[in-house]
């Protein structure tokens, strides 16, 4: 079976390295990831918990030619983001809330199926396929994002208290969006996927 | 054919009111929902252009309790969005930019297929399957967004020098999202779908 034998392929490689560019699987989704890939009929192929990022613009450019000033899958506290903007690239500098997002494979469009209104359920509301070839291949994500201008040639175009609104929009955004996580995974233990 | 029933039933439904919340289809992505209806196996079941709007905390709201300050399809002149918040609420204001968005039915899961392939090679890269039940539902988005906040307990929170930098941003933004929809207009058009 192709799906067995990528599955057994993609977990050996998970074992070692994450595709992520952190090089390892977040710890706030590891459990959802592990739950995922003991069911019978899925298992991941790239996660990320979600993250509160400043990285000059990305405009046009491939991930590897942005700059990351700034980045962390945890709630965030003003000062340490402060010290991080200390130093300003003439570049525009964006401050950013990515949500978490799973991509999965399934077995067949039945099992999509079925994992979808699981998702939904989960209340992670954009749920779609987003490759059915080869492999049929899900993403899971959390519509709670944010995306806003920091700087602009090398000087802030904030002030303090805009930056710890910003701060605080971004972990409650970063907090909410993952109960939809821990849902999931309560709801395919439940089920006995 | 159930499809050929749907389609003729949504499209009658079209030339009267659109699902949306203005009430008509946006002019920007007129010509793409046109093309797209006037093939045999597509037809759009919602659209919008991309806006930039500001917005009262959509969180945990349901879209008709959410107070709209300002709604423009169109780029914007920050004069203009200076208007809309002379008066502010005590609610936290959001500035959101959203991207172009196309819902379609297709006739079938090769039908789907064609189309995601389409839609990339015109540089929408968010192109997935939301739905195939009864229907196969297409989602064809932009991801060019931003989302930050505004205005809280009445007062603005950002100067005039990053409204005119925010505003510059999003009419970037909304510009270069629709280079999608028009690409794509011409990739149904040229290969005759």
């Amino acid at each position: 079976m192709p799906f067995d034998h990528d599955k057994k392929m993609c977990l050996e490689k998970l074992a070692t390295i994450d595709k992520s560019r952190k090089g390892d699987v977040d710890e706030a989704i590891l459990p959802l990831v592990k739950t995922i890939n003991s069911t019978r009929d899925f298992y991941t192929t790239s996660s990320c918990a979600g993250r509160i990022q400043v990285l000059t613009d990305s405009e046009g450019k491939k991930k590897n030619e942005v700059a990351w000033l700034f980045s962390s899958h945890d709630m965030v506290d003003v000062k340490v983001l402060k010290e991080a903007l200390v130093s300003l690239p003439e570049e525009t500098v964006w401050f950013r809330v990515e949500a978490p997002i799973i991509h999965l494979a399934a077995r067949d469009l039945d099992g999509a199926s079925r994992m979808l209104k699981l998702a939904n359920e989960a209340g992670i509301r954009r749920t779609a396929i987003i490759s059915f070839g080869k492999k049929v291949i899900l993403e899971l994500m959390v519509p709670e994002k944010m995306d806003t201008l920091l700087a602009k040639d090398g000087k802030l175009l904030v002030d303090d208290n805009y930056l710890a609104e910003l701060v605080s929009a971004a972990n409650n955004k970063l907090e909410r969006s993952r109960k939809g996580i821990k849902k999931l995974k309560l709801l395919l233990q439940k089920d006995s996927y």
